[in-house]
């Protein structure tokens, strides 16, 4: 997975075009104004847009009553564009169900947690079981594919939107319960795994089971874990199906969809297998709060986005000046537009794509930003904006040859992310788990060190580092992999609250971590004490016991067993007990990290583990804050360059590099606000 | 409609009496305890009472069983009142569904916006579509109307009690469609100007529209706009049958209804033209935050109120002490029920009425305050102060001659505070479109300059300033109106986020404010940055760049089109940009405030407007924080100075002025805590 | 009520081992691991347990299929336990219903307060009222007894769990309907006890009453009383119906039911005449605010769960580390396990029981604190701290012998308190009835006084003092109780807000407080005033005016009618009215607070009555802060002196005492943190 793309994913595009600059475009809004459509292609080839994404809520003007279908004027607009160089990513339109399809099948309306069949309207909102609405995308994706598969400004399928959300119907009911058939064969073996008989909830018919809803089941966390499963399955599974209509008639055409970073209710890692390319919409708030975190997360996202194909991915959306859901709609600041846009090409995307390309005159999204806004011209600040970096993109071909590949990998998991937040205690205020992962991938952005993020199902073998923050529950065979990278030589870190529970939330008996993991880090967990807000305990080094960390939120108890201790707890009654261990196993070693550390505890710890374990840095600097270095390695190892801060940084660079837009060597570079330069290592 | 009110409006009332003072009387809870009705009727008279409410939940006494009316207790209780001085205004039992109606007839009930069916019990929650309801409503009426219509005590219809709320059952839906097909005539223009295409959600039948709710379609601003409008439109249809059914017996008595000031779910301009009087319910919490503040706010509702038909009004409830709904029950403090109560009449009122007499002995208003306590007796400092507050209106009949009549209107719109409130963006956690109408309020109202607060549909010819802070939507002709009042010679204030869209929600192309609006104020709009709570940006004067103010919340990037530079923004990188212009249209003038605005900048800027403009204040004095003037013109000019300290008050009068109570001539009258004092112009 | 338990409550339990010490075992989760059970029985004898509760949960176990029972596996543990010196308190099954029963039968399935049939799943759910869930657990509690009723380990029915919650179903609003035809006799007596006049609520027919909810009506309070009346009422009829079939079998076995303390739902007193012992769940939070305050709320539910029937009682759950639902689950520091447990002992329990004995392994409790933990052994902290209290209770045989009797009762009136938190008004953002009635015990349970905790329906001719705070409601006689009480003699203390209503929430006419209470008070209640939290007044004693408290939330303006007044307040308008007064009545005497004291005042008011009264106090010493003292009696008086403190505490005892453990005289004993000491007085 982390060979650079040789072969082009998306075969009709050529090669000085593959970095994809463009957006969402809505013509099927405006067809009454033909002004309206020219000046679009004009303005498009003003601000160097060569991608659009075509029909992705137009179902109701592709097919405006049942089976009678309307594709001339899609055609007439594919045609236009590709006339003046620019290209389609063509969507099936079952995002959005027209309304006479809705009223006339209501069984494609959900049936939502409360037990109530939903109305027609809103969007993102279809029964991903019901037969009718299969039969429906099947067919409209049909008609599309036949009409404009062969067209060569189509590059690449965007299957239906941000696909989410849950339906309760009973249609789903049975396919859940058919789901967990096969998932369990007997309900002997539900039973167990599921521990029912706890409170008497021993299922003896497979239709007792019910999905866990507010009037119903809310308290067994496998049932809860398994419908999120299924879920998950189901979406797939739909999207599948989507998937098989366009195959069915061309087999060769690139799929994706966009999904939604850290989204919580899917499994995004369950959609790779499926989907050619990934590609996902980002919304990060700007000027809202910290500059420099809001950067960390969103690099963050990129990175779990790129991890789950391992390879390149597309920024689908993203707002050229600002959203209008977010609680303040707060303008991009001059030079945020290109140093964020140029962040997601820093972490492994191809493209700058726009959720829009023009503002809606009506409805709920008339006020999210856009490159062409009410007033209709280009003679605005946020249209300059976005023609400056179209037009710089442009000259970036080169980074279409590059990829990222990191030698650390973090273990995210979205399942044990439902396990853990489900859970009832130790911590019902506040268990915060992607805040952890979090907290372990902050010093490694600030350092340079490009990471993966990746769930227990993904290959770890390539990784010198694995951090596995809070993996409370244990599956996929997560204990073996780990058994067997550590003693292969890798270094693993763990925390708190590991090994717990199996896939079904089901405790391990005989101490934890449980499935073997203990040997590998040397201790055993007695007992886990949660914190209040604002209480803290402390962490100190055995190296050096006037230094000292806090520690606060969750305090887990360990014995050693074998491990050394390297920092101890300072204060309350486990004053003394280990805090911090490491542990050889094999070739390699296991760090425990028993506590919820500060920031600059991890930032120290990994900056020794870094340089121990001989980790890649995108530049072997200190970098001032705010100031972050990310790699693209291929024919050329890049380094983009950022600066979230709003004022200059000046950069002390290990050695002259090249600047690779302008050729010339730069030494101490002086970053500007929101400033990044690109350089070859 | 300034004229004094030279003939009365309701012509049973005799010259001497026509300041009412009474309130809320419900005998039907007492009737099998006569003592206690013979005791109301003496301290009624010992409290200065003239007036009374009756019947207002009162049909259970009056229909026991369906088509079974009892009126002779009313009657009864009519004749003694009249007999002992005292008026009645005879309410319509709407307000409240007897139990065998609601429990025989359950579409009477309404459907809630879960879509659920509510039970009987409470009040003010009958469908106003059904026609069951309307029947017996109609039934009701008739019968009071034919039984008392002609009594001389009977002096004004009190129709039902606080319309308000919804109804979504399947015949107000039917309703809602109708409704809209009468509105939109077609489909096509219906979904162009819904802009429906925007996911897919053109309706192709008109059975395919339902309300918004949460179930359903929520994010169709248009739609949920229209379904507001149909709510008002629907309790007024509602109204005039009520109406129509006494017309029909006694064409001559007048109608009014209790309205409730700012309530946000009823327009209630649209109720104007079928009320011959309006009267509404007024219960400030005062005590509990700044007195001055409270007062100013309140002062805003009783012109909003006198605006709807720009006459005199009645205050139909307040409360003698406290009320049991809000977080605390405070006591009124000494002085301030006169001080209040005197309020109303000083902002056009010529009643002060109160919710209620007498304390119920059970259900859930048993602790709101009245004038008559549990005790039962009038030894009380509550029943003392009404007392006096009686005995002070007897001798101010005077009053009842003049009337309110402002040189300055403020447009506030409900309308356009749904479509701003009901907006996803530019700031979803406050736009607070109702705080800035008041913002732009507190300067006149500290100054003593008197203001109707009107909306779109109104006449503005007859103003020297009109101010329209936010104005989103542009409806009702208003543009025009607009562009006549400053081209011949009127002085307009208006602000950001002004001519965004039509009536229908629809964006402006070709820029804001849209409409032609541009031309008036000189500028056009390009973004509009939202800050979050706590940070702010500030105008600097163009006169004098060291005078600064700061802004905060919106601020609107302009550029002029001819207009002058007042001010520009401080910082950020729109420092220097235009935030306060002035621009020359026709005869007048118009200013655009491109960010919300401090209310000190506020307070000067009208300061020096009124003083340019020539507009009337009561006072042409500096009156000491939390002291205001108020002025009723007519055979007398009254100035109505009150003190809304808790402590002593010096006033210094521009000029000797009488006291019109005391005859005295007053220079520099002391006014004690909570005191007022009405002198003449 | 108050001699000690002479004969032994259950006939089976043999003397030495009086105390008992277990908890919930659930070995029906563990039935395929028969290694479990027989480690469970090792490690019972090692932490000296005596005691468990079985099959709470057991009933799908029990009964797998519908009348097909398999109860040997638990004849085998009962045996098993016996054998091994273990008793047994045997559940009725009823808190968990098997999935086939509620599949089955979907009428034993709860409907909610919005009207939607609940689910399978969850527990403590099923309709009180529905007939087939009454057959079905006759049924089981029958062949239940039959088996094992003459075991001689089986000592107790521990009857359902928890009892809890509402049921809006049909069937229940039927029980409801015929339950107000019992009370009120005529719809006459109940229209004016309900005042339906009010809003035309006027009932016409039994069956136009439906209970409160969401959907119908919620401000008829005195409705609300009577259906949580109803509630309290169908849960003891259906209490009762489950020990109708155990009597039937076996008349002489005793039975409990674990009650919840201060939990609102369900008046507990209703409970005392079907019960013969009472048990409660005691689930306080330790260590995350202040232990000292934490301790004396548990100590005042300890105290109401004793004074239900007036006799020792049992802690039937309690955790021995942490619970897993509470915020934060943080773990006993050292010392607090024992400390706490003793708690219970020193306020009457005659048992330290836990749930739970084992963790299961999945499901919503697995992480709920048990003795032995999921690693299965007994080398943990919680183990070894729980076999050090087993090893003290077991030398601890001689307390049984001893019961709490105290001098003072304080008024704590569940329908009191349903009537207070559900009126509207005074003060809707908190009226505090339980924090107050804390408000009055804090100071005793500082001194050492114990007290008891009883409703108005409770005989007070025992005590020499009675509290009675805001007793709004007078019912049951009460007026007349109290008047009987002082004039014999007794002390009375009673507050604002009290004597308002009658026991339907219908208000006094002539005067609060009603009743008559007037004239015992010797004042009467003109206003109350209310004020928003921070903001306070203060009270002045006559006696030195010098000396202030401040007084808070609530200020009723009295009137003195013969009372001396004690403190008046000290500013606002009311300044220099009475705020504190003291009446003679009869022998007796009886003070009023007019306004929520601080609890400084009230720890010197009723030090001062303590000592003019003649109270006893467990020791008459100053104890240090979070130093307490309780008194056992019988044939020796126990002091059990507690350290809540996390520190050393020094008491200086009046008198040289004798340590009843060690057998040593005490004179100036050295409590370690959080440690406890047993002295005979």
């Amino acid at each position: 997975m982390h060979e650079p793309a040789t072969k082009p994913i998306m075969p009709k595009l050529p090669g000085p075009a593959r970095l994809l600059h463009g957006g969402d475009y809505n013509p099927d809004q405006w067809l009454d104004s033909p002004d309206v459509l020219a000046q679009d292609i004009e303005l498009m080839k003003k601000a160097g847009v060569n991608c659009v994404s075509l029909g992705i809520f137009a179902w109701a003007k592709l097919e405006p009553e049942e089976s009678r279908y309307d594709l001339d004027w899609m055609a007439a607009i594919i045609d236009n564009l590709y006339d003046n160089g620019i290209y389609t990513i063509l969507a099936t339109p079952s995002g959005a169900k027209p309304n006479w399809l809705a009223h006339r099948y209501t069984e494609v309306c959900r049936v939502n947690r409360d037990g109530q069949r939903e109305l027609p309207g809103e969007r993102h909102n279809h029964c991903f079981t019901s037969p009718v609405y299969r039969e429906k995308t099947r067919a409209i994706n049909t008609v599309l594919a036949k009409r404009f598969a062969d067209h060569p400004g189509v590059i690449l399928w965007h299957l239906s939107n941000e696909y989410n959300g849950e339906c309760y119907c009973s249609q789903c009911v049975d396919a859940f319960r058919l789901w967990l058939r096969e998932k369990y064969g007997t309900m002997e073996k539900l039973n167990h795994q599921w521990w029912s008989a706890f409170w008497s909830h021993t299922i003896t018919d497979w239709n007792q089971i019910y999905p866990p809803v507010p009037y119903g089941e809310k308290n067994v966390h496998a049932l809860t874990l398994d419908w999120k499963r299924f879920v998950t399955h189901q979406t797939v599974d739909f999207m599948r199906q989507e998937i098989d209509a366009l195959r069915a008639v061309c087999p060769d055409m690139p799929v994706t969809t966009n999904l939604m970073g850290f989204y919580p209710g899917l499994n995004y890692f369950k959609f790779k297998d499926d989907l050619d390319i990934v590609s996902w919409d980002n919304y990060p708030q700007w000027h809202t709060g910290d500059d420099v975190e809001t950067a960390m997360v969103t690099a963050m996202a990129h990175d779990l986005m790129r991890s789950i194909k391992g390879e390149p991915f597309l920024l689908m959306e993203s707002t050229p000046s600002m959203t209008n859901w977010q609680p303040f709609s707060k303008l991009k600041r001059p030079g945020m537009h290109m140093l964020s846009s140029m962040q997601a090409i820093a972490h492994g995307s191809n493209s700058v794509q726009y959720f829009q390309w023009r503002k809606s005159r009506g409805s709920s999204e008339k006020f999210h930003g856009a490159v062409v806004d009410h007033c209709g011209h280009g003679n605005t600040r946020v249209f300059r904006d976005v023609a400056e970096l179209g037009s710089r993109m442009a000259d970036l071909g080169f980074v279409a040859d590059t990829a990222v590949r990191p030698d650390v990998a973090i273990l995210y998991d979205w399942e044990n992310r439902w396990a853990i937040d489900n859970a009832r205690g130790p911590r019902n205020s506040g268990m915060h788990y992607v805040e952890t992962v979090t907290d372990h991938y902050r010093p490694l952005w600030e350092m340079g060190i490009n990471a993966d993020i990746v769930d227990m199902e993904c290959d770890l073998s390539r990784y010198k580092l694995v951090i596995a923050p809070m993996l409370y529950m244990y599956r996929a065979g997560i204990e073996q992999k780990l058994k067997d990278f550590v003693s292969g030589g890798g270094t693993l870190v763990g925390t708190y609250w590991s090994g717990v529970v199996n896939e079904n939330d089901l405790c391990f008996l005989g101490g934890f971590p449980g499935g073997g993991m203990d040997e590998v880090f040397g201790i055993w967990a007695e007992e886990i004490d949660s914190l209040p807000d604002g209480q803290t305990n402390a962490l100190v080094l055995e190296s050096d016991r006037s230094v000292r960390y806090p520690v606060s939120e969750l305090c887990e108890l360990i014995h050693t067993r074998g491990a050394q201790v390297y920092a101890t707890y300072e204060r309350d009654f486990y004053a003394g007990m280990p805090v911090v261990t490491q542990n050889s196993y094999g070739n390699g070693e296991a760090w425990y990290l028993a506590a919820k550390a500060d920031p600059a505890f991890l930032r120290e710890f990994y900056r020794k583990l870094a340089l121990a374990r001989g980790i890649t840095m995108a530049i072997d600097a200190d970098l001032p804050h705010g100031v972050v270095a990310s790699l693209r390695k291929g024919t050329s190892d890049l380094v983009f360059l950022q600066n979230y801060n709003n004022q200059d940084a000046i950069i002390m660079l290990p050695t002259t590099m090249k600047n690779m837009e302008t050729g010339e060597a730069e030494r101490t570079p002086v970053l500007g606000p929101y400033e990044l330069m690109i350089l070859e290592l």
